[in-house]
């Protein structure tokens, strides 16, 4: 296998991503420089706060890496392991099951000894390096594979490296080079991490997200229960319309006031309706007495879409839009273990009809930005660029879930790019849980983005110097103005 | 940023927009070759053909080549830069709002400092093209970029050129190596322009093409009294519907006098059908009467597909359908400065079950050309490839408006070439209102076949001969033939 | 059109479809090299079985290369050359017409003067090397195109060789190195041909496949008439939905006897439905009687579904499940030549809503494999990719029909594998009727999986030695493993 003669640097680590042929290769290294070393903004991501709050050491490298990660344990689950055998916790309902598997090791070896399953895939691209970069692991220093023959090494390796204090959460937070963290909280949440980060006087910028899906989604088991204790919570009287909408602005004042510079929200659709306050008190009180319907739920999340903006346009919280998922279509695995374990798929999204009532209203509304996900590459140059390259409140997320990765980022820009341009996007964001994939996350865009304008470099479409400036803004510049995370400079 | 060593032709404009590896360059190089010289047939387009006949001056450099382009004030307002600031004009009933920008200095300096946002477009590709190839402005030369710093010197080199008689209209037409080019009418009008060009003697060939669109859309304000008008200047009684299809074919006869050879509808959907007469003549009846639903509109609309395929087989005009288009989805833009300024978005397209209909009736009649444009590329290889590699009538239209690009242009020869070949695609159509940017946008296209055949010939997938006598087959032959432009030979 | 000079190996025929970037060309062809000569497993496809049990001499080369391919005739048709003139059978009802073309050279004639238009067309490279590899046709040996000047040449060439005893069926099936051809019956078919290579002792490994789409569709003309002979075959009584059932299952049961290890299922949409037993026994009845409409026939379909993974839970044949073409969308054709002659396009097909009362009984049962195939590339990353890489079930098929193609199966790669990973991708399959394109159809997906392959090796994101074995799989291990052909070993 090795009689061919390669080019030197065929899998020379430093070139990763970066295109075989050597003109681009070239340019994609100069340009790649001009953005390697930029801080890391993390302006969408579901860290749990807690972790640096309290700074306590990782658990185990299976609990770290295999157990909470739902890309790598649905691969699993496709190819006949059972999540439970992964250690994947049950749903509190679940029904009779074998209890999940309570050893690190174990479950391990089963990832370990299934490592070619995620060839190709992101998840081994940032795993590798995660263990390369972060962990430097001796049994893969000289680039062999994670597997059988291996796996209680590296897990050794990985273990040992954990109980160390560099590799507590916050010597891996500065060492990562995060100038600034978002995590996403619902509104019930009380805050209590983000109150002690900001106590004790630690200099990592954590901030949170205002994300209130599970108080707009009425189909959501306890909706109900839930605007009752918002009410407590905010000392509202969320019994009435105008009162829930009273206690969401207070609690995003809350929010902002816990650094949060923006709102998310994650709905089955893109839709969105401007009811009038009678209709929409109506739609809410059918909600709370039990009688709304599937069309009722559809239409106040597509209202309260409406309502958040005309928020936002008071208190500058960015709105971030995830439409597109059904979510728990694999319903076996939501009664086994409940939701967003991997059993989400996608759906067509309609954001031309979708958004027209919300841009109607606040499209040219210089106060609001609209950051716009998807699910659906359909809609890149049919919908999401015309609508990013026409309306000012809207910007272009990065590509998101299924769509993060290598190819998904390329043919995003690819797609984009020439109706968009590059300044109604909104920069990347890992949307991870995964603490110590950050670096390695945002490295994979900045160096597909640098293998883009290598292109456009190499075909004449753009000087080097421009697309220098290019990258950097990408990476930095364009996600620290579109979140509105400069302003505290 | 100039350290690393470039290949030496990296920035060559002779090599602009292909690929980087040195083996396909080399042969792009030599298939572009073969089409670069060729005259450009322009078949579709939106010049107004009062510039040639009256062959004056054009104005300063921003009404030529910002005010018009909503390509470019489109991304301006996208970050925020309203159009009246641009120059562009209000609406006649436009809600009270400043007025538009008189100075033509101030809209050219305004367009500059921005030039950032254009990067990666075709806007920029384009521009830039225009500046250094059709009035080769000394501030540029260098390869330096447009900005604040040299706006004003770009602007009085270009208004220099203006002044002069080789930048006159019909001076440049020439030089374009333009050999027909086709300007599109709506059927009232009197065809004067074309009537003064027929006149005067001027060698170039300049033809009309039949655009009914405001008499086939009941929704388009106004359209009654159109329909009245009609019957006035054809003598038809356009109250009833045979008089009605009598006036148009009369306009038809007038447009083929004045060099069409095709017509042109621009529609909300490809839904087609074949209503009988008397089903036709009630809908037309309740449109008169005012009494018309939208589900009327677009029955009526989709007749007359049909009806306008009964008169192509008879009159020959070969029919272009561009559908898919949501117009004056941006209603801000719409109230304030009317129709076409940028606010339309596309919507996923229905080729398949719309086209139904009109190919049961033509689809394999040998006297029919229907040539079709989309906005939504998902149906590149599920429907149009199919389309036009099965029937006779059914000719691919280049990529339109948001996909008239570098990355647009490569993906449909990626996608359609397999099903449909080459010989069922229509070559290029600038489609645009800059006159000074058609051979630029000639060029770009013929650039990006040079690279998709390129990797074909280098592929081992065609040989090179053959490759070759495709570029001008596409570049000039096809289009050619397709049009029936051939025939005045 | 020589002159420019180009590197020595851009026509070589063992780099076809390789990239033209020397790096990834050098792994391409390392890759290639370990799949290049194994075996082929052949689990779809549509090749006569008689062909093989009666081993007689192919007809002439008209016969066996133009006529039954509707990839040739409806591109020629596209171009106005109606298939009566290429010798395709009129439809026993058609309207009066002109016969058939008789004259095999006369056919061949008109299809070599017509052969630009398969530049860029996987009928062209499947065609050239048919013509170069199988035939080893002198005219084209030095590289000539078919063409009008040696039309005849080559007809006589072939006809030659087709004489021979080494170009007889069996013969070319041991030099095209097959170790299973599975063909394609409906269940009324008799087996005859399966059962006459069974009883003759010839090494060869040809298999069946049940495809019962003729007898759930209630819509297909004589529906009930096959239920009827249903009944008579297998001794069940199909008047009674029961019966239905266990006829059918005594069906799956003789086609497993005859070798069938999966069973296909061609349908409009991929709507499944679980019905009750009732609720399924009153559509068949209302089908029988006649009064069944066009949503009870879909209905049925969607059920019939359900009630095959049940039987293959049981029995063990792996589905297929081809849905989204429009069949016969070119009435004109269908009335003129009956089914199957080119007429059919695809449409959209929603799988994630479609396949949820499938997935939900049977997704996560290891005993069943669902491979999926589409028409409709949109659902690559926002569908299939992800119900793929999520369900234990299923599994993804090779790029189909229209998408078997370089493109098509260079996007499929790109576009499922960080999802769903290549594991969950099911081979190959060349689905054709052209006996003697086989091995050039699976030449041409091995040459498209090194080429990806090739590219991350070269990017860095897979060693080449896991690149290697994965090439293998694709190839060989994997089709075999999914179609459960490796069970006799």
């Amino acid at each position: 296998m090795t009689d061919v003669l390669l080019p030197a640097d065929v899998l020379f680590p430093a070139d990763v991503l970066f295109p075989a042929d050597a003109a681009r290769r070239a340019v994609a290294r100069e340009l790649y420089a001009h953005a390697a070393g930029l801080p890391l903004i993390c302006p969408h991501g579901h860290v749990d706060p807690a972790i640096l709050a309290d700074d306590v050491p990782f658990a185990d490298p299976a609990r770290l890496i295999v157990v909470p990660d739902h890309y790598v344990t649905r691969m699993l689950l496709s190819q006949g392991i059972p999540p439970a055998r992964l250690g994947v916790p049950l749903a509190p309902d679940a029904p009779a099951a074998e209890s999940p598997e309570a050893d690190g090791r174990e479950i391990w070896r089963r990832f370990a000894t299934h490592w070619h399953l995620f060839r190709g895939t992101p998840s081994r691209l940032w795993l590798e390096r995660v263990f390369s970069e972060v962990f430097d692991v001796p049994p893969l220093r000289a680039g062999g594979a994670l597997g059988a023959g291996n796996a209680d090494a590296v897990y050794d390796a990985i273990a040992e490296r954990l109980a160390k204090p560099d590799f507590r959460p916050r010597a891996l937070f500065e060492r990562f080079n995060i100038e600034v963290l978002a995590t996403t909280e619902y509104p019930l949440d009380p805050l209590a991490a983000h109150a002690r980060l900001a106590e004790d006087g630690w200099a990592g910028r954590v901030v949170t997200t205002f994300r209130p899906d599970d108080l707009v989604d009425m189909e959501w088991p306890g909706w109900a229960g839930r605007v009752a204790a918002l009410g407590e919570l905010t000392g509202e009287d969320t019994a009435t319309y105008p009162g829930f909408l009273a206690a969401l602005r207070s609690r995003r004042a809350a929010f902002i006031a816990a650094g949060a510079t923006s709102s998310d929200h994650g709905h089955p659709t893109a839709a969105t309706l401007a009811l009038s306050p009678g209709e929409a008190a109506a739609l809410f009180e059918r909600g709370l007495r039990g009688t709304a319907d599937a069309a009722d739920a559809e239409a106040f999340r597509a209202h309260m879409l409406v309502a958040f903006a005309e928020m936002s346009i008071v208190d500058g919280l960015v709105m971030q839009l995830h439409p597109g998922a059904v979510r728990n279509h694999n319903r076996w695995l939501y009664a086994s273990h409940g939701r967003d374990t991997g059993g989400d798929i996608p759906q067509p999204t309609d954001y031309v009809r979708g958004l027209a009532p919300l841009l109607d209203r606040f499209g040219t509304d210089p106060r609001l930005r609209l950051v716009l996900y998807t699910l659906d590459e359909t809609t890149y140059t049919r919908e999401l660029a015309p609508l990013a390259g026409g309306y000012p409140a809207v910007y272009l997320g990065a590509p998101w879930w299924f769509l993060d990765s290598p190819e998904g980022l390329r043919r995003f820009r690819e797609a984009v790019t020439e109706t968009a341009g590059f300044y109604n996007t909104a920069g990347f964001v890992d949307d991870t849980r995964a603490f110590c994939s950050i670096p390695v996350r945002h490295d994979v865009a900045r160096r597909v983005d640098a293998a883009f304008l290598a292109r456009l470099v190499t075909e004449g479409r753009l000087p080097l110097d421009e697309a220098a400036e290019t990258i950097a803004d990408l990476a930095y510049h364009l996600p620290r103005h579109v979140f509105r995370l400069e302003d505290r400079d």
